[in-house]
């Protein structure tokens, strides 16, 4: 993504020199650790974004996009504990590298470093109301987290259930990064709603197009295993989708498999053969569309700019994504 | 403590009356769970007695006082974590009661709440600045809780980084409280720098008071095992202080001790005898004294009122305590 690139750079260049004090190691290395460790910064990067498409120059909004980085950083070394990921980023995670206890400190003063960004915002922009979207924006990650924990011992998830987890998981913090990207540019209400309603469609897309790579996508492309949520049980779009349309003897038995984790590959096969029977990939093909067609079709309410041609390319490239 | 009744009142009905949602339940119900199995609540009186000691009603600081104590809540649920307790206030802990990752997440969450608070504050109120100081503390009271552990696996930890530690993890948010109750009542940086001060030196004497306590108070009253604290080989300011005082060859006795964990009664009593060889006690009670003198000291710059009044009462009380 070449045109993302001097976006890119100045989130780096700015997140590499927030200062972190040296001592207590135990606090600051692993906050270190995992903010060299890369990632995408998709987030921060809509942020400037967003800035910019509101008529303002996209450094005014950087106190805002390093928070989101942060905050978002600040999830990853708690849900790896949560989900005892061993991973993250292709490195050992937080709190296999440490321990649980420094993970969790790590974690909570990440957070703290988020807001204190924001008291960096230059004095014109509304301080109150930037923290407020965030916070609106982390509690309702957290309520998503909280969901997608349940759904763990439940067999009666419906779709519309998913979609309210990943829209606390994955939307709420990318839609309050686009708010606040806008928010630092003065954006009256009109334009907050467009950008809300653009960070909210991305993330789901993004997130069902991810369920929908782990049986389509090209493993060594992907970089995890083919049919992995399957293996593990997840429920995921694909297979609550599959669950809604097969038959009530397939629908006992796939559940059955998913109390008794692994499934075995025989079990994984039928599982995707259910996909092809009820045409769950193309209804999934489907809706991730429905969701890049809503935030383009929001972007376009928007006055042309160069920060506007870049998150059309952004999307552009999104929806081709094979990984 | 019949004279903070009302302020106690005040914060008991608005604390229970914060509206949490009713789902997602794994995420709000530990977090109501916590708030309803009381405490003391020192901190936002603090609070609530600073504003009132500047000048302002102390209505005024409600929503600064109701973030100190949910930040407080936050912090000991993800301490009884990383601490393996597994009782609170009498109760069960939160990641007993619940899991480790519930009450991860419901720190989290209870975080977030804490900041959301001060969205409550007027308009005329320094938002920013107030945030401001309640960030700083949290991150220091993280800070302490990494010296904490990381002075588990020490034998070297000298009683200028003791603390330095309960400067963080004990008297960082007590100061913070009552800096936010002063600029909610619009103080200047006089006034600021004096409650600083006071909550500083109340929070040390209070967390050396407690170490005292543990090997002079009645258990009964206390409401924990007799020398607890030495069983469990905990680097108090009693021990540290020993330590620095006792011959070499002592010093080398009681790290052996502690690296060998519980002691047995006859090690702890030999222990309590270096206290007593050594003024261990006597010195401890003047360093407590010596801080609840600075704390009354500058209280004595403040105006007289009924809130100066009560905080008056409240550090005598707290000087006197037996539990």
């Amino acid at each position: 993504m070449e045109f993302l690139k001097p976006y890119l750079a100045l989130i780096e260049s700015k997140l590499q020199a927030i200062p972190l004090p040296e001592t207590p190691q135990s606090l600051y290395e692993p906050q270190r650790y995992i903010i060299r460790n890369g990632g995408k910064r998709v987030r921060p990067i809509l942020t400037l974004l967003s800035c910019g498409m509101c008529g303002e120059e996209q450094e005014k909004a950087l106190p805002a996009a390093l928070a989101v980085e942060l905050l978002h950083n600040f999830t990853l070394i708690h849900d790896d504990i949560m989900d005892q990921a061993e991973q993250r980023r292709g490195n050992t995670a937080v709190h296999i590298k440490w321990d649980n206890s420094s993970a969790i400190l790590a974690g909570d003063g990440m957070f703290v470093q988020a807001m204190l960004q924001l008291q960096q915002l230059s004095d014109d922009v509304n301080h109150k109301r930037v923290s407020e979207v965030f916070l609106n924006g982390i509690n309702t990650v957290c309520e998503g987290q909280a969901l997608d924990m349940e759904f763990e011992s439940r067999c009666d998830v419906t779709r519309d259930e998913y979609l309210t987890m990943i829209g606390g998981k994955t939307s709420a913090l990318i839609s309050a990064s686009m708010q606040m990207g806008g928010l630092c540019a003065g954006a009256g209400d009109k334009k907050l709603v467009l950008l809300e309603i653009i960070g909210h469609s991305l993330g789901l897309a993004f997130q069902i197009q991810d369920d929908l790579l782990d049986v389509m996508a090209d493993p060594e492309k992907f970089g995890k295993r083919k049919a992995g949520d399957i293996f593990e049980g997840k429920k995921t779009f694909l297979m609550l989708t599959a669950l809604e349309r097969c038959t009530e003897k397939e629908r006992l038995k796939f559940i059955g498999y998913m109390n008794n984790l692994p499934l075995s590959s025989k079990q994984v096969e039928e599982v995707i053969d259910a996909y092809n029977t009820y045409g769950v990939i193309e209804e999934t093909k489907k809706v991730v569309n429905s969701y890049y067609d809503k935030a383009e079709k929001a972007l376009q309410e928007f006055g042309e700019s160069n920060y506007k041609r870049d998150l059309q390319h952004l999307i552009k490239y999104l929806k081709q994504r094979e990984n």
